[in-house]
């Protein structure tokens, strides 16, 4: 039995919060032990709706009513959250990114292994049902040797300035999540980042530093390329989108659409927008993280993603950055 | 608030146990008062999984700790069932259909009005967020006064020659859902019912004094058309679409896959097949089900469906059956 | 070396007499020996374009300067002009209809065959690259036995009432199209026709006696079904679509859009109308139309469609008309 | 009336033989004066077969019979075949590219601007309908200003080695289409060029120095990106895809496919592959790029694309070779 503590009544923390009990009511073998936040009433409204209870921060990172934390607060807590739930000998998962300075992560990871713990980090898109399958396929051999990788991903409308000035820039707060899977798709590591981004959504995005529009491009040592693209802006709902070429043929994984219905009249043939809001574009992919994080703590699988791919992905992230402001590629070595 | 008695412990009350539980948890307006099955065991471990208790037959339709109750129970027992909740004054939601005897469905609707409670009768189809939002649009006028409406239901495999043997036959188990969409999507009322069947997919289903492929067409005083297909067979999942035509366009709701990849090679552009399971393919249908019965216990909307769309959809399969062994149609007057 | 005499020189006429010219450019294997129209300047006009020259009826028809007639004149010359062409001992291609009147086709038949002529049908649907390729489909067995046929056919708008006056009517005029479609995709001839129909794009044309919306169940001796509706108005472009359903699986033949363009947008994902002229819809199968007649008369394959696949159409839209008009089912018997 | 010489009667020549004789008959406002052939019996067996006849390359190219050329002869004779039509003062539609060498366009376009000729360079892609369609509602500021240009090509499968060897390499053979699309579709020339490339298709391909997938970053001075993958290989035929993201939507342009049908089973719902030979793909734009020429000729439009746009394209390819060679990007000015 799983005894989890939640830190983190936020937006990403009433999902999981819902998630765990569902999943406690249908398989019983994890129950939410406290919830934290940095807000005690937050934590004690969620608390209630979902038959748990408000905890301290201290008791739920160092306390003994749980040997499991699931870490969905502010990013700027994440490192020193999973490094004391880490000293406390608990499985942790952690919402993404680990850090958004890369030594920083190093120190983190070092510390994990040093407590032996499990440490599963939150990119939910590698859990999408829809990407999962197409990852899936990849492996059976569906289309042969992976050659070429498109990944596209476009949030519905830009966050606001204040929030970008702390996200660390497009490529680590949103591209990261797209460098990750372009790793995870190609199963081999970029050595060569080709980065280029503009401000074309929102002026005052490019005055605080940052891009709104942004393409990369990735090669591997064996050649194998990888092209993403990120807007602010998608008129039409949250576009995320992935192709794969390979030697034998193409997998390709759409959009959700809101409904299935279309409607045909002089103006053509029209279908839903797509589903424009991220909570529910990865509902499922919420769940099913969740069930592989209860999977890892059994010991029935290996621990994945982890906090080394947490790691490559911030380098990725770093690198693409670095690459957009100086027009240059960046060349990366993992050894 | 309302406290729901659950008869039914098998498959379709295991689904409608589960969502009362996550809607008592999100919304706190329903608890599941206790759980009746013919097999005590069946209903004790669905109690004991979704934190109610199980209760004898008698308490959940008559007793005092319920004011509602969920009929999941066998065909043969609905008439029954709502008959003495309605005498014990509980509001009533039941599955489809209410008997497959349409002069017993009056004697049942003449009871429910008697004692003037709630009934609301499960065809799931108008849940689903598909249809309902074709319905939605055609209600708003996106396609004009509707003049064709054609309805595709294909169960992905035959039932056992038992089951059919009891069914009171493809256009009563089965079409009687297309029929009852047909009246919803029109708006009016059918006159004229043609039905032609066929057993194609299993000559034993044919022994058995009934068909697994069949076809109907439907006229309304007004000249509106309905065509519906029905086959117990769909070797690429569970086949569902609906397409209205109107005056000014036409507006379709189509399957849901699988999942959204695709895979091309020399072969073409393959997509997923449909989803296969019904209790999957409408798995939100039943959510939004329950919410609407809520509604209507609370007086927020006017029941619907009510026993009276139950007892003209069974008017409508008796039709398609009569037609369909005549081979002549069969005309229909609603005063 | 086939010469070609052309009887119409009006819409179809003129498509006719391109293909033959562009025939003749590529493949040497046919020559436009003269084209004759009851307006001699639109005979003139034709010829001067795609280099051949007018001529009168009689020659056209019975003259020694051709062996192979193309009869695209109104429907009330067909039957008259097929006898004449077969008495001078030619080879006909005429479009459908051979006349509205069944018996007398029989009789045009009779002529056909006591002369020994090749007679094919132009049912344009037949070639069309689209349908072709489902019907080639069925026949290497990729969805076992047929089961059942769903045709839709919807013109883009009502033709004037002039024209409804002396067309037959909707069934003879427009679903004999999709009845010889249905026989050709089931393998089968219907024995039982149930059709409805109403006026409810023009009420003049319920005036005028007719229906300009309506749709038919057939069956067959061995049971397998074919569902047809069609209207006279589509704002979305002519839609024609199909979908076979047999044992083993599904085929579909969807509408051709005018480009591949969608555009996105806060409205949804449009994609084009349908292309909206059935001169365009169907360019390809005018164009293997003809080539399928230029293997008929070299003798490389069997005619067809021939007279008598024209003849049962025509008893099937006869059938319908009559079973739309009385509410009743026709059986038809083919012996 | 345009009197045309065509140069090479090669794959694309017989296409552009038998446009003219098809618009001649159709339009009468062109005429195939003669065509040249450094195999004289091709000449003159593509002559026989369009009505025209052969001549010399210097009748051709100077002589008095033509004011129009259309030189479809191999890339390396281009530049001085379009100088001696020039200094016989003829309008020019050629084959691109005009040149494999910048500098060599440049004395081309320095000769036909002295002269004061026409010259029309065919990228057959603007003249694709739905290419043509997509650009046509960006100007309509259906998507607002653009932002983000997608643009992929695969060929279905790689040519000899031989061919690659004197290609010029993938970026100036192939995506020099893409490259010219992108200027295109953007509006506004890119400043910056980063490519990648790999021969993971054939190593034989590599083996001559060339590269057989490969991917571009392209950026504008005012911020726009352009996105462009290409491939040797695709299995599922002819791939030719174009995504355009604006301030107010997307547009898209898909790909054409055999036909439109589509077959069910349980192994999922298949398209048919798309167009596999780019002699059909763009039959369409062949004939639009000829109407384009004749439009040109006759003063109602502006030579579009010309020389410049031809000189441009090739700009870009010499910078992408360069880009992918030594994993810099490379910075362009156009003053």
């Amino acid at each position: 039995m799983i005894s989890l503590s939640l830190i983190g009544a936020g937006r990403i923390g009433r999902i999981h919060a819902a998630n765990v009990a569902a999943r406690a009511s249908s398989h019983g073998d994890i129950r939410l032990a406290g919830i934290a936040d940095a807000i005690p009433q937050a934590a004690e409204e969620l608390a209630a709706r979902v038959g748990s209870k408000a905890v301290g921060l201290e008791e739920a990172l160092e306390g003994g009513t749980s040997n499991a934390v699931l870490i969905a607060s502010p990013t700027d807590t994440h490192a020193e959250f999973i490094e004391r739930a880490a000293n406390a000998g608990k499985a942790i998962m952690c919402e993404k990114p680990v850090d958004l300075d890369a030594g920083r992560i190093r120190k983190v990871l070092a510390a994990v292994e040093a407590k032996g713990v499990k440490l599963l980090v939150g990119f939910n898109r590698r859990f999408d049902p829809n990407f999962a399958s197409l990852k899936a396929r990849i492996k059976t051999g569906a289309v042969g040797d992976v050659e070429l990788v498109t990944i596209l991903s476009r949030d519905p409308a830009p966050p606001p300035v204040s929030y970008i000035e702390r996200s660390g820039g497009l490529f680590r707060d949103m591209m990261v999540h797209d460098l990750d899977m372009a790793r995870f798709l190609m199963g081999e590591d970029p050595v060569e980042v080709h980065a280029v981004g503009s401000a074309l959504v929102d002026p005052a995005i490019g005055a605080a530093g940052d891009v709104d529009t942004a393409a990369v491009l990735l090669k591997t040592a064996s050649g194998r390329i990888a092209q993403i693209s990120n807007s602010r802006r998608a008129t039409y709902g949250y576009d995320q989108r992935i192709e794969v070429h390979g030697s034998k043929g193409m997998l390709r994984a759409g959009n959700v659409h809101e409904t299935t219905v279309e409607l045909a009249n002089g103006g053509g043939i029209t279908a839903d927008p797509v589903q424009n809001f991220f909570l529910e574009r990865y509902e499922a992919a919420y769940r099913r993280e969740l069930a592989a994080f209860i999977a890892v703590v059994k010991g029935e699988q290996a621990t994945w993603p982890n906090g080394h791919d947490g790691l490559k992905a911030q380098i990725l992230a770093d690198a693409a950055t670095a690459s957009a402001k100086s027009s240059q590629p960046v060349k990366l070595s993992w050894s």
